[in-house]
């Protein structure tokens, strides 16, 4: 075969191209193939203690849309942290009895099951426990827990589901069980097969040009320091100097303890505006620069900004369905 | 074929024990030949200007349960129309922006489609008007129409979903669309085939005996006379003295309208506790008493009572399964 210049040319160009490929899906797999993401997995941990069943997801699906929880009847968990809405109520800080605010943004239910530490400021092991805050909470729903059980115990139509739900159980209808049946539904709100996992599979096409760019800026700029692995948050409190509230302090007194706050996850973040414990963040754009500028110290520019935000914006996954329940008349 | 005395006596014994049948089957059946009670259509009437369609039914949805639709962004027309709790907040008086009341019980939306007037002073004319009602009330969502429009215009992941609901027009994101989108979800909140519909659709084993003999009671009593139809409620208003609302002369000023109240509907009654427009009834034995007392002036023997609550409780119909809408994010 006769090589004429031409073709030395064509073959040397498709050489540039493939080169220039290969090199640029490196760049952005390189935090991938540093470990630094992951897949977020299918079924969230489930402690020896409160093991899953379908009876316990009913009956926590139940008592999760329950506003008779409440002193005044209408709030119920459903209400901050509302599966319209991401999980949150997209507000910059949660109204509850009264219309009175703890001050703090509510953080998503989605995918909380993969956290340890629960709320802003890291007080509550586990959704257990993080299930009994906000009923018994003055600010939010402002209901005794012996109310709460008195209340549920009081409405007929749950006997039975408690029974399933907690088999073999004298009496089971207590605070605890009320809590662990929550957790194990919100155990069930799990948002898996995001773009950035498809990426995470082999499927180079589902992050857009912009997002995979964004991957590479948030590795080189420090983000993932905190926010990485299956939640793109380490889970962990880190200090983050922002407003007046002192996080951590603010329960354990402590001054090493002053501005801790949980980070947070990046999952689904674009469906849960405003952001920060205080919820003074409007934007995901506002708190990328902010973030940048206060824990690395950094200025991005607009096209760091643009690449960040797509890639963050790619974090939508799959909601679950979830029809309304009938609630026990009274 | 000899007959003995025993032959003859047991057939007639058998002989009177059909009679008996028949005659009390012909009671209990007596008001539903006079055609006092029919099922509950399939479908609601649909207003020619505000045809259903599928999109259209979506696109209400969402809207249902869109607290942005508040002042607060936590009230959405779900909150006192809760489909956990029977399309109602199960309240005595709702509680709605900065936890005021209006001073009446939330009606259910359950087939309120099939009512022409609307709240429980009847002014409103069709779901249209009355979805914009509870927006705008500054006890309920507090959101001034023009807020309301422009608040949902803002949000862009809406516009997709106006024009396909209200293909061809030029600016299809209006309050009167926000309205007849909701009312149109509305009109998909039917309960058909309770035990009452299975029982006139000839399942005689449908009701219990005790409901049966309700069914009689009601019609005796006088209840039926405002109780009747596929809504067990003429729809009409009628006067009610009970507590110091005046009704609807509280809206037209009129001495004539004092103490004119809409006929409430008995389908899915026992799911809806308290009762009255004041919540003031905590029980159906309550609001069974009271209004054979003020309405008939008529005491009921305990039996009677126990019979009409049995009736009125075999009218819980197939509640819709609703699946929770996913909002589209600020």
């Amino acid at each position: 075969m006769r090589k004429n210049p031409l073709t030395l040319l064509l073959l040397a160009g498709i050489f540039t191209v493939f080169t220039g490929m290969v090199l640029y899906a490196q760049d952005a797999r390189e935090p991938v193939v540093r470990g630094l993401f992951a897949t977020l997995p299918d079924e969230a941990p489930v402690p020896d203690d409160n093991l899953m069943t379908a009876e316990k997801v009913e009956l926590g699906k139940m008592l999760y849309f329950e506003p008779r929880l409440s002193a005044s009847g209408v709030i119920s968990c459903h209400t901050c942290h509302n599966l319209s809405l991401g999980g949150t109520d997209r507000l910059p800080t949660s109204l509850g009895h009264n219309f009175q605010t703890g001050g703090r943004n509510a953080p998503t239910v989605l995918n909380a099951a993969f956290f340890n530490l629960q709320f802003w400021d890291g007080r509550a092991n586990g959704l257990e426990a993080q299930a009994q805050g906000p009923i018994q909470a003055g600010v939010e729903m402002a209901m005794p827990a012996d109310l709460a059980v008195s209340t549920i115990a009081d409405i007929e139509g749950y006997q039975p589901y408690f029974e399933a739900a907690f088999p073999g159980e004298e009496n089971p209808i207590t605070f605890e069980n009320i809590a662990k049946a929550i957790a194990s539904f919100e155990r069930t709100l799990i948002t898996p097969d995001d773009a950035l996992d498809q990426y995470l599979r082999g499927d180079e096409s589902a992050l857009s040009d912009d997002a995979k760019r964004g991957m590479e800026v948030v590795a080189q700029v420090g983000c993932l320091a905190c926010h990485n692995g299956p939640m793109l948050s380490l889970g962990t409190l880190i200090s983050f100097r922002h407003g007046n509230d002192v996080g951590a302090a603010k329960v354990t007194g402590e001054e090493a303890d002053e501005y801790l706050f949980r980070i947070a996850t990046w999952r689904n973040v674009s469906l849960t505006a405003p952001y920060f414990h205080d919820g003074s963040a409007a934007t995901l754009e506002d708190a990328v620069r902010t973030m940048a500028s206060v824990q690395l110290n950094r200025t991005l520019t607009d096209d760091e900004v643009k690449y960040i935000v797509a890639f963050l914006s790619s974090l939508e996954g799959d909601i679950p369905e979830v029809t309304i329940p009938e609630l026990p008349a009274d």
